[in-house]
């Protein structure tokens, strides 16, 4: 049941209109890996500079993220520098500082080759087809990408893609990456293109999945995001959500509709969580018991009484 | 457990990506009563002009909507131009033509200000005002309203959202009569002005329904639209949305939390049918059975399974 995941793991300057924060633990690997920990083991393969805090180190470690794939090299971190304007729709990326991050050829140790659940964060899709050619035979590929990569490497993207069955995109990537602007089609190209299942995330309006019928056609659900009243930092929530989803698919085993639709209520659910504070604030002195008591209002935001 | 609604009749002159209709029957009081009508008794109370088509009179009739409150003057029906781009978020308006309605002053009919369920759509708000002066006791009062009367009307819409129980309002203009950009903020101070019940509609996104829960605070509930891949024009879609709502309060006879999420689904669902066609085009030949099929549509789009 173990989930290798590969990605990014950054040190972010951020900064909202709630406050910022310089140089914190970031990354698509690490927000995934923090909230799937909640769910199942999970493996880091990702590269960081010998700058990286030791106290980052820590921090996975003590929610038992294996570190076998995580790369230290002579150099500085990946930095990400962004900011938030008052609606909190979008970041601006003020700098981008790849360093150690620019030559990262992900290497996945022996041991996790056999790793049933894959994530490929949002990364080169190169590096994600490399990811997958070391993997024995994964159960379910999931993937994150963005714009940067459906302009800049189309052709890569669409190889990779071929071999990934869950794709986390953002509405407005889903329609760039199908040329199309309807979201009903767009998903059904993006389908074509290998995926099965697709996850359309909306930002504050929760995410729309996509998934196979018990026909041949196509299923549905909407998980709404929680609406909450403080939100410090969005940076970070996509992965969140992904690392609740497939932690849960990992928990459960499974990858039936009903297992898919839990799934991303419990990644809405970790999202929730990620936003209401600076990067993996919220995320660190998160308890289990909290995440139960957020289903449960997942449960009001969603239900209807019978 | 009969519903009156006040708004406007018009004749509306669209374009959007899927093609133009001119001079097609639409205003807020007709989306809405089409779609109450299969749910509830209505009544419309509105003006239009001695051009108004013979052949809507015979549509609204077709539905049983009451036309008793439907003054003719003479002058021209009012006219709404408007397009929509691509992505059809937003319309955008061409020209404005008030005409006949640009000295309404609603008169409720004696026999109808009895009527327990008021819609008053979005009209100026000291017109709202007078129609509530004129109304015996309704159990539920409802309301629709806009960024034209929050910048141009504030201390009148004040005064008239101090009766209102309900309110529709987008997101954005939820945002602008807060003052606040965060939603669950925003839906506070809101509730502080007098409507208990909230309903912020998100377009595509569906709607947010924050609703009094068992105690003193604040309950909530996400109704997602349906994905629909042929919207062919939105016009009206929040107004069917309201008609669906509240007609399945009136139809339930009750305002309790379940009643309303149920109605807030079925009023989803009638907005999904609104934006299939062009104006009432969709509408005007919707059989009752089709909803209950959509609604197991949206059980699907919103349900986790036992």
């Amino acid at each position: 049941m173990g989930i290798l995941c590969v990605g990014s793991v950054a040190l972010d300057s951020v900064r909202t209109p709630s406050g910022e924060r310089t140089e914190a633990l970031g990354g698509s690997a690490t927000f995934f890996s923090m909230c799937a920990s909640f769910f199942a083991p999970v493996d880091i393969v990702a590269v960081v500079g010998d700058d990286f805090p030791p106290g980052a180190i820590e921090l996975l470690k003590s929610r038992g993220i294996g570190l076998a794939g995580l790369e230290k090299r002579p150099g500085r971190t990946f930095r990400w520098k962004g900011e938030y304007s008052w609606d909190l729709n979008e970041a601006r990326t003020l700098a981008t500082e790849l360093n150690v991050f620019e030559r990262f050829a992900p290497v996945i140790p022996a041991a996790l080759r056999s790793c049933e659940w894959v994530f490929l964060g949002n990364i080169d899709p190169v590096l994600q087809g490399q990811v997958l050619d070391q993997m024995e035979r994964p159960r379910l590929v999931a993937a994150d990408t963005m714009n940067f990569w459906i302009t800049g490497k189309p052709a890569e993207l669409s190889r990779v893609l071929g071999r990934v069955d869950l794709l986390f995109v953002n509405d407005a990537e889903a329609r760039q990456l199908a040329g199309e602007s309807n979201i009903v089609k767009a998903v059904r190209a993006i389908r074509g293109m290998g995926p099965k299942i697709v996850c359309v995330k909306r930002g504050e309006y929760g995410a729309l999945l996509f998934l196979p019928d018990h026909g041949n056609g196509t299923d549905f659900f909407a998980v709404p995001a929680l609406p909450i009243d403080e939100v410090l930092d969005p940076t970070g929530a996509g992965d969140s959500f992904a690392g609740g989803f497939v932690g849960a698919l990992a928990a459960a085993g499974r990858v039936d509709g009903d297992t898919l639709r839990r799934a991303a209520v419990l990644g809405s659910a970790m999202a929730s969580f990620a936003v209401e504070d600076f990067g993996l604030d919220r995320l660190r002195r998160l308890g289990g018991d909290e995440i139960s008591g957020r289903r449960d209002l997942f449960a009001r935001l969603m239900g209807i009484g019978a």
